[in-house]
């Protein structure tokens, strides 16, 4: 089976194109695969296949073998693949996932007519306390406090499908995040636990972040928490609604749109190598 | 640059045949292509190289950019590659390496003409206490005890070129070895530190194991580790000089010759997928 091994911002996937469905077994194809020390080693195994309603269609499987609805930076990574292989020669795509069909713009560069980045509308931000969800009941949930050990800390709580606590704080970099993240995701606070983002104002339009991802523990990169970050700054006054965030795996420009009030989050997909899988 | 993904027992590499020399920037390169996000993933960056004075000449890179000397993980999926492919279609190989020629014994599944397992001839143990080195100054460092923190340990050093300390478990499996590792790695007995083994004997050829390793914690397999332990157990008059060692990523045959005193030790090593790095 042949595949190429893509990443955004370091979040990297197996991308398996032109089969018409995915394998049999796939869930433990996966595993086999993401394997990174006996298989190939990714973060996910995804498939680029035909689609009925769309461009294309995605299906994505976790290292654990269960599938995903959707993922912000495999969904960029797909859509480089598909434009710089010809398989849709088109600079708005159309990609089916479990989630529903997602749109995504391309940024070409011209001269070699392949893709530098991809916009991918995130859908608007859910903000009221019940719905994120927090056990406070307001409509939103911005500076609250939280304390953990005797230490308080003010969140502003945000949902992009999933829930964040983003936490601003002095140095974003150099912050313990192993210390406080798992303590805050678990925090009586948050009925269905959280993802947390501490974040560093550079400027109005600059953010550094670091992410502790729910279930996961400190990640390169975190699309979701990226878009929750920006959202959060506006919500607090600390930036505009256009923004690039600075991750461990690179930046994304988050751009929180007045008209339709969605989150448009930019960034980077790369190819590393080619290979064929010796296994199936 | 095309490549094969191989490994032995998960201690995995990059295996890149048919060069002439190493490229330009090898350690850099080894850096990149290691890194298990935006790499491709490994343990090592291993080249077969051609030889003046053997079958072949290894050359291995580390993640971190820096060469090693050699690596009796790494010179069993070179050895298979190097049958299999038919660079050298000898049965028994002598490989430079810059720790002198190494020589080795191939296991061939003589239905597919292909390797199953290899022998590698590992050299003579240390065993005196300075030359390990330990503080202590017998000619034999057999069940001394260690301890830390009110708890006592019988340990017994053995040195592969690098120094052991073997110690005898109940239940060596589930074994706090993230506790008590690093802290037996740093104790003062060992003036430059020390892997650490925790073991169980199963039956007199047989023996599961743990190992921390020196500077790099916990890991899947350790060629030195298995056969400092085969030797320790003899030693300790706990198994015969033929043993399989249980490890995390799978079994390695250790064999302690009575004749030339040699520690030899058997294993597979394994084809995952082939490559080609996009970056050079």
């Amino acid at each position: 089976m042949e595949f190429t091994k893509m990443h955004g911002l370091g979040n990297d996937f197996v991308v398996v194109p032109h089969l018409k469905d995915v394998p049999k077994k796939v869930n433990q194809l996966a595993i086999d695969i993401c394997d990174r020390h006996f298989g190939v080693g990714a973060d996910g195994l995804v498939f680029i296949l035909p689609s009925d309603s769309a461009d294309v269609r995605m299906r994505i499987f976790n290292a654990d073998g269960s599938e995903a609805e959707q993922c912000g930076n495999a969904i960029r990574c797909v859509a480089k693949y598909v434009y710089d292989h010809d398989i849709v020669k088109k600079e708005q795509l159309r990609i089916e996932t479990l989630a529903g069909i997602q749109f995504v713009k391309l940024h070409i560069e011209s001269n070699e007519d392949i893709v530098s980045k991809v916009e991918v509308d995130m859908g608007e931000p859910i903000l009221s306390g019940e719905l994120i969800p927090t056990t406070f009941e307001d409509d939103l949930i911005v500076d609250k406090t939280l304390e953990i050990d005797g230490v308080k800390f003010k969140f502003t709580g945000v949902s992009m499908g999933n829930p964040h606590a983003v936490i601003f704080v002095d140095d974003a970099i150099n912050f313990d995040v192993e210390k406080w993240g798992p303590k805050i995701e678990t925090h009586p606070l948050f009925p269905k636990k959280t993802n947390v983002e501490f974040v560093t104002v550079k400027s109005d339009t600059e953010l550094d972040m670091r992410v502790w991802e729910r279930g996961v523990g400190q990640t390169l990169a975190c699309g979701t928490g990226a878009c929750a970050t920006g959202v959060a700054s506006v919500l607090t006054g600390n930036t505009s609604r256009d923004v690039t965030v600075h991750l461990k795996g690179g930046d994304l420009r988050i751009v929180w749109n007045e008209k339709d009030n969605k989150v448009y989050m930019t960034g980077e997909a790369k190819e590393v190598f080619t290979g064929k899988w010796l296994g199936v």
